[in-house]
């Protein structure tokens, strides 16, 4: 019999929620029989709500919460002003060692600083970073970062190829995770001076990474590398252009199928082909980035997903806890400060 | 009848050029009957591939070069010591009135290079930059910078706005169109300084520009506005991201088509309708980036294209030529700078 885990949930955060936080949850059970959750949030509402799904019955724990931390709250305010919050609390049951992880599809900006200040970040990790998986035509590539931080360093950038290639290792099971440093060209003369300055500590690193140099936007869907590493800025502009884009052609796409008769009657005939390809590119699929880089796992879900989204984050936050990410996150740091004492870019041999 | 319009092309310059290049000026010349072309390359090649295309007959002179700058060349060393390049006298022929553009499908750094040193920036624009209009859901968007400037000052920006608006209005024919700045978040608080204070400043102007604020990634797309500004780096990356998505789920579409005898069949009842959305979504229907901002009309194509997409790259120069946008960019700049005199930020009342 697999071990219990449990996951802490913020049942407050998202548009839809908390009923899309507990159908989520019931979704995941169902799927996964060893997890158990504690749900922050309102308890008279869970109550009601966990009503509905039986399934939830004898694994679920409500701890009452007042406050909330709203979609337009500055991250320095819900630090500060919301230490009661649903969110709060889920990250503080991290902290305190009652859950393996907690998921919350609130306020992204509030999340990052709550964890930041309550877990801190692994030894040898100036900043934690988003990062998350996406379809490429061979498979799925990791894009960190993807929001947290807008300026990045050199040395920022170096830390998330490790942290990128500790992700891509345990959770995506890539033996050898291939990291390629996102820049407007492949040669090494184009770019800022940060990428230029970080794929040279990364060429020399003595670390066992598979460096393979600069990559372009269009190499992340072509599946190149397994693990795309970039600013917080330019990251999230990639990932909401890539959700944007597919949203479009779907649109196109229907619009097509919608535009004849004929045309109508040959996506009838295709529809069951045509539906695994929406799986394979449905945002809910790959729902669930991670703030990555601190002491405890903490998932961010889509603010605006349903049930079946919220679950697929509930379900990396297992399959993280269950990989040891964090232990490993922390080996490979504190082999990361040995090869280079005193944050010193040249390699030591 | 239409005015003859002359257009200086680089031969040399693409993957597939000369053959590309020459059949691409055929294309459009079926369609544009006032075009004339300068065709500046190797002329027995020229003249064995001008035999294959009589409707080229009276309409071309060719202009002998040796010289050709390689896919590889740094800006720096193309600018120095390619003097005598197909690329470079294409553009001196719009520096000395023989044409009214310059298209090229060659090395982008040596071409803004090149077309900056050449024709110079227009009074009031600091640093020019690479600009292109993508599908969206509701028509089309201008995007720049496209990788000319992989930093830029908050006053880059806000001359990128300038310069896209004029684009908008007189290439792409919107009365009024809606300016967005790219952040990570459509609130105030985000970004890094540069969006910010672009931002302010374009809320506070005098000018008669549509600022619509921040927008994300996905709003390009989506049609959210018709110019949307960001930094070289931010976006040439979009640009490369939607072209890879676009790319991965063709191909995720092409699979699901050949996956069984009945979506085989479904795909041959919807041919027709499927054909017009790839010609929605076909990048060499936009090809043809504009090096924006100088005093004289360079066009960028893609390097990779063909001769469909390259007659589309002479289609867009053949407009901006007829629609004057050089003379309107040089009036909006001639009132920017009695707004804002000593580059000012605040506006003066």
């Amino acid at each position: 019999m697999t071990e219990k885990i449990v996951i802490a949930l913020d049942a407050m955060g998202g548009d839809a929620a908390p009923d899309m936080v507990v159908g989520g949850a019931a979704l995941a059970r169902r799927k996964l029989s060893h997890v158990h959750f504690l749900l922050f949030g309102d308890s008279a509402r869970l109550k009601a709500l966990l009503a509905k799904h039986p399934v939830l019955a004898d694994c679920v724990e409500i701890r009452h919460t007042d406050q909330v931390v709203k979609g337009d709250d500055k991250p320095s305010t819900a630090l500060r002003g919301a230490r009661e919050s649903s969110m709060r609390k889920a990250i503080d049951a991290v902290k305190e060692g009652d859950a393996a992880a907690a998921v919350s599809a609130g306020n992204t900006g509030a999340l990052m600083a709550m964890s930041k200040f309550v877990l801190k970040t692994i030894k040898g990790i100036d900043r934690p970073a988003i990062i998350t998986a996406v379809p490429t035509a061979t498979g799925s590539c990791c894009i960190l970062d993807l929001g947290a931080n807008v300026q990045c360093s050199a040395e920022n950038l170096v830390q998330f190829a490790v942290m990128g290639e500790v992700f891509a290792r345990t959770v995506l099971s890539v033996e050898k995770p291939t990291i390629g440093l996102i820049n407007i060209g492949i040669e090494e003369i184009k770019g800022n001076e940060a990428v230029k300055e970080a794929a040279g500590i990364l060429r020399e690193t003595t670390l066992p990474i598979e460096f393979a140099g600069f990559i372009e936007g269009n190499d992340i869907s072509a599946g190149t590398v397994d693990v795309a590493v970039t600013d917080g800025f330019t990251g999230n502009v990639a990932l909401k252009v890539a959700e944007g884009t597919a949203k479009l052609i779907s649109g196109f796409l229907r619009e097509s199928f919608r535009s004849s008769w004929r045309a109508r009657m040959g996506y009838l005939l295709a529809r069951p082909a045509l539906a695994l390809m929406r799986t394979r590119v449905d945002p809910r699929s790959y729902n669930g980035a991670i703030m990555c880089g601190l002491n405890g796992i903490v998932v961010k879900s889509h603010g605006n997903t349903d049930a079946f989204g919220f679950s697929n984050a509930i379900a990396v936050a297992v399959d993280m806890a269950t990989h040891g990410f964090i232990e490993k996150m922390r080996e490979d740091f504190e082999r990361l400060r040995a090869d280079y004492p005193a944050n010193d870019p040249e390699p030591v041999s």
